[in-house]
């Protein structure tokens, strides 16, 4: 029966010491054999940035020996990654790929900044079923334990479904203890935005620069959004799409003369 | 007159001094008065990278001394470049935001590792109508001259047009010379892919590395897109959202047992 255990692909942006990771690995490890292919340090922001005009280096790792996972860190970003393991590392296509478990928010807008969920859109567009994880717990010391179950079931459900042609999941979790999520729900990505507010400073050599901080904007009051499946305590579910073209939007730009 | 010309940011990923953006200020301070807000060094295939966890320097910069543009370069990504000019450079929003022009391809599935488009993305969230422009040649040789004049009528058209919500412009030229280039096709975006193909190098100290290569696969065969519309001499323009969601997928995922 061995052979019928899914291969399934594991990675993240936060690095691959990460606990958000190593408790994706865990739970992955219980769905079918797992392959680690994680950037060596944390990418955060990186958007679906790939490396053109720089090497990759990528080493096999033991993180915990005693698991059964096979690892590799990888010196590139999340999209990388999922690049070299699918194209150079696995000797097949993964049945799945999981990228996560973030630490800190992919709900909304912050899904175009997210290195996590590029990972697993470059899965999607090669055709493998794929989802990014992100609990809304920015610490290092988040507690990822009431989330196992729904990780599990929602992979365990991509495994036995078939996910519709060119979509990829952005899951996202709210900070609360297990007894309080009330459930899963697939949602709309919010119609929300940042408002930057750039820390302007001054270093020791006399040079201003800035830190990017900012304040998140939702306007959508809509009750099928993400955000306010989160704000209400449920896990939210938006199916993404990699087909970028806004189909509703040609016949206005028709209407131009171009 | 003078408070009447719209307001025009410029920016790309290739690098403040690229000829491709030294032609998009030249074409747009025929439009409007213009700010250059731009990275100083090439980053290409960036994606929606934003910088986080590092500094962000800003240099007022002056490039070409007989021309009106003021500019900036800035050490960040092209979407810092964005959040940047918006929130802390400009007195007010812009009326308008162009970026590239690229030099290569942002057509079809490109455009999620371009950074081109993300800074057209970037201001897009922000609400301001936006443009990603691109060659396809990769040369820093390229010659510009054959699409100045497209750049300047879709520029045009969309300061006298509103652009419809949620929605920003991918540009791409075909590498032709001007009386080659049929037209401009709104188009949408081709369901393509790479199949990468690692390139496996051996370096002076023996460990092994790779360069990222590989193969653009084209398998829609649809006559409205941008690929059939470039291979075919025409200018594309896809309109492109930030709403990532894939709505006719909810149904499907809803049928899942979440």
């Amino acid at each position: 029966m061995a052979e019928k255990r899914p291969l399934i692909l594991v990675t993240n942006d936060d690095g691959i010491t990460a606990p958000g990771i190593r408790t994706l690995i865990e739970v992955m490890n219980e769905l079918g054999d797992v392959f680690v292919v994680a950037p060596d340090s944390p990418q955060s922001g990186m958007g679906h940035a790939i490396t053109v005009n720089d090497t990759l280096y990528v080493d096999r790792v033991t993180i915990d020996r005693s698991a059964p996972q096979t690892e590799f860190s990888c010196s590139g970003t999340p999209a990388d990654c999922v690049k070299l393991a699918v194209n150079e590392i696995l000797k097949r296509k993964p049945d799945l790929c999981v990228s996560g478990i973030n630490h800190g928010s992919n709900s909304s807008i912050n899904v175009i900044y997210s290195g996590t969920m590029s990972a697993a859109v470059e899965a999607g567009t090669q055709g493998i079923p794929s989802i990014g994880f992100s609990l809304l717990d920015y610490s290092l010391e988040a507690d990822f334990k009431p989330v196992r179950k729904f990780v599990r079931q929602i992979a365990s459900q991509c495994l036995e479904n078939s996910m519709p042609h060119g979509v990829v999941l952005n899951v996202n979790f709210p900070k609360l203890p297990e007894e309080k999520i009330k459930g899963i729900k697939v949602c709309r990505q919010a119609n929300a935005h940042w408002i930057e507010n750039f820390d302007k400073r001054v270093n020791p050599l006399g040079r201003e620069y800035y830190w990017l901080t900012g304040e998140f904007v939702n306007e959508d009051k809509g009750e099928d959004t993400d955000e306010w499946a989160l704000k209400n305590g449920y896990v939210s579910v938006v199916p993404v799409q990699f087909d970028l073209t806004a189909h509703h939007a040609i016949k206005d730009i028709n209407s131009w003369e171009l």
